[in-house]
């Protein structure tokens, strides 16, 4: 059965068709998702509706934003914040903390009607004081994973991939495929 | 035909009962909110839901907290904010901001399953440097309307009801609803 990947994003249905070895079918849906700091409870109340319109097992994915001196804001709720207050401004409002620890959450959905599957992958990273690089999107320039000197943004798309939380996550839903493709086999 | 107030909170029931000088149904219903800074946006869609469940007149109220200085972030997702962060928390990420201005903005929204009307009520006002008073609720100890010296929090519930961004809308909605009595009788 094929799996739909809801997303409007290309980048997005070409990099997990690579990590998975599995053609997926793309679909922009107009969705707009439920107001939670948990990417979890976000994906799955889009995968129901998704399912809804699509009658296939569908595939979403969200990604949160923790900022632990904030008590984990804002969460599945980034973007709205990155869209009024860019990567400047969240910088601007962490000025004096001296705590600089975010966590990034990457939490795919499958569900066929029946089932959630959730694939989560986490980041720890830290917040810099004013953003740094061009690449990537989002809050890329405001992001370093632990052990390293550079954003997100500072790094070639091959370099962020190979350790993002995206990818991560990616990897246990292909071994979920896997396996499940093994189970119906036997 | 009756209204129903979808709301948890007996006391916005009892309030707009009095300023409508009109009996309204109450009822609670979990319907999850979309993600929007725009209050309006969020309770149109909920109103929808609401209907395909009452399936009679529904009456929905939200309400936005739109602080200048962080490009009116973050509106109607307020109240993730305020679990996180708290009224301190928020004063602390503005601790060296010079410009305090907010607007609070509530919204009611009356749907029959064919128009949509909406009420809207705003109030521009200051952020203190510190909470400030200890009656009502949310952000009630962050906001010091224009032309007062004291917080909604150190307010009586009388004062804060009289000048309220929510009275000045369901304001709005009596009138609106006169009108249209009006026009049946004749």
């Amino acid at each position: 059965m094929p799996i739909y990947f809801v997303t409007s994003n290309k980048n997005k249905v070409r990099e997990a068709e690579e990590i998975l070895g599995k053609k997926l079918k793309n679909v922009k849906l107009d969705i707009p998702e439920i107001q939670s700091l948990n990417v979890e409870e976000v994906i799955k109340e889009k995968a129901k509706k998704a399912y809804c319109k699509i009658k296939n097992p569908v595939l979403l994915e969200d990604t949160g934003f923790y900022i632990e001196s904030l008590n984990n804001f804002p969460g599945a709720l980034i973007k709205w914040m990155l869209g009024t207050l860019g990567n400047q401004g969240i910088c601007s409002i962490l000025k004096d903390e001296k705590n600089r620890k975010v966590t990034v959450k990457t939490c795919f959905c499958l569900y066929n009607g029946r089932n959630f599957n959730i694939f989560t992958g986490s980041l720890k990273g830290t917040i810099p004081k004013t953003p740094k690089g061009e690449t990537g999107f989002g809050w890329d320039p405001i992001f370093i994973p632990d052990g390293y000197e550079k954003s997100f943004a500072e790094m070639t798309s091959e370099e962020k991939n190979a350790i993002s939380m995206r990818k991560i996550a990616l990897e246990k839903l292909r071994q979920f495929l896997i396996a499940k493709a093994r189970k119906r086999r036997r």
